[in-house]
């Protein structure tokens, strides 16, 4: 059900290839994350309340998708990209935990669940977040001493790339941006600003995730470079699909509180375009997103995951 | 005055080592922090805020001496230790800023000044923290493409120390202890439950610091693993140290609320053993830390930084 070359095969539908990548992912997330008596249990626990909470996994997905487009058999070698993959979905498991905070969006309910925070307390999550970001790269710099010179060269530009996006340049500058801009007017942002501050707050990271699977399939700069720039359209596509969906949703269905953004007075695509025009920009860009691979001969999977995110409902 | 060879003179006073080496890391740590218009202002403005709010640098000198302690030619190479140190120092600030945080310690004063959250407000704090330590693992990342396979292999080995350290397994999971036990009576901590916490909390850094510059110095593993055991006393003598430092100190003198552990209930050395004996456990650490160092054939600047360790008055 799981053997190495399964989810390479085309004429699996991408429903069961997602769903195969889906369970590697959380049978790795299960193994990697601390545990008692290594960690203490409280601690452990806060952690993994959220990284197992029901997410989507669409980054750690996008790693694994990009790994195989690029790997010269149809399949990477999942003992290099598993770990990747996992790494950047706690730090961005880490990122929903600080972003619900009071002192930032404030959220208490996230995927039908109550937030980190309300369940262990602010300090508790707060530590919980801080551990998540730091096993991301612990993850990320796990070695063997018979690694291939290449493999560890690839693995210190993968991270590099990868603290480059959640850093202060890519992810936590863009919250900060959002941080320091929530509760003034709208007016705060045009159109250019919006996309700037999603760039580095949802979109850095998308793109790292693709760009770190490419390097640890083995991929060319050529090729690394194609699947930079679809996951850059694919981050646009996201977010703008993330807004129409906070407009539409009912809070049963997103599980978080719907017309939440609206309501602080953020920006938003429908609030800058109205909703019509915000699905004709979210197609363009998994348009573009496609056609950025099909440049460089690439698409299978990575495609697909660019139709799921414009069909997406939650 | 900053030549390369010069701090490793053993003609050189400690005093004049550390200052040296203090201000190579203070320069370091300026070049290497983002700042626009890479990052957003507010964010590079209060990330910088706590890195230059006057720290002892301990834990940076503490690798580069553990670097020169074993570099074949009594110096180590500047440009692969110095951002190993500057990563462990910004991985400390990120610990206070988090640690000063109102649902954590709450503490309003650091170093003399008002701590980042009542400057920039919780969520930049939070953020800024954050942001500090993925920073530290962009730079134990640097590399070049010219870098030797073996320097590779010690970059991924000192990373990996690091992020052990300072995740849930260490510094992480030892503030979550305390943060978990606060309020609570100190009879929660025995002395072995005490000096487990701190082991995590303080120690585990500080002895990756040591260690990190051992790796990065080119050490063989058995003086690495004597740098080691020399920084696990330390750590604990940097400890009582520091629960002394508060029972004594003056709020003028070490820059915080003195006498605050104990009004908060927080279990200390002077509280579990007084301050006589607890001077004495400080004094043996101390003895225990250079004997290490000596059975292995090392001391220098590292038996010097026990010293100060044990006599430093903030």
């Amino acid at each position: 059900m799981t053997s190495g070359s399964e989810p390479a095969d085309a004429d699996v539908s991408f429903d069961d290839y997602a769903r195969t990548r889906r369970a590697a992912v959380e049978a790795a997330l299960d193994r990697l994350l601390p545990a008692p008596p290594a960690c203490p249990p409280l601690i452990a626990e806060a952690m993994r309340y959220t990284v197992f909470s029901g997410g989507k996994r669409l980054r750690p997905l996008l790693t694994l998708a990009a790994a195989d487009s690029v790997a010269p058999c149809g399949t990477a070698d999942d003992r290099d990209v598993l770990p990747t993959a996992c790494a950047i979905e706690l730090i961005h498991t880490y990122s929903l935990v600080h972003d619900d905070l009071p002192a930032m969006d404030d959220d208490t309910l996230r995927r039908g669940r109550p937030t980190a925070h309300v369940v262990y307390g602010e300090g508790i999550a707060i530590l919980a977040g801080d551990a998540l970001l730091t096993e991301a790269f612990r993850i990320l710099a796990l070695h063997s001493e018979s690694d291939a010179p290449d493999l560890r060269n690839r693995r210190l530009r993968t991270l590099s790339r990868i603290a480059t996006a959640a850093g202060a340049e890519g992810m936590v500058g863009g919250q900060a941006i959002d941080v320091a801009a929530t509760g003034t007017t709208s007016a705060t942002f045009d159109a250019a600003g919006l996309r700037a501050m999603h760039e580095r707050k949802t979109g850095a990271l998308i793109r790292a995730a693709a760009a770190a699977g490419a390097y640890m399939g083995g991929s060319s700069d050529a090729e690394a470079d194609a699947v930079d720039r679809y996951a850059a359209h694919l981050g646009l596509a996201f977010q703008i699909v993330d807004d129409i969906l906070d407009v539409e949703g009912e809070q049963e269905r997103i599980g978080k509180t719907a017309g939440k953004d609206a309501e602080a007075g953020k920006p938003t695509y429908p609030a800058l375009f109205g909703l019509a025009e915000s699905r004709r920009l979210a197609a363009r860009s998994v348009a573009d997103a496609k056609g950025a691979l099909k440049a460089a001969g690439l698409g299978g999977r990575l495609s697909e995951i660019a139709n799921w995110v414009l069909g997406r409902t939650r």
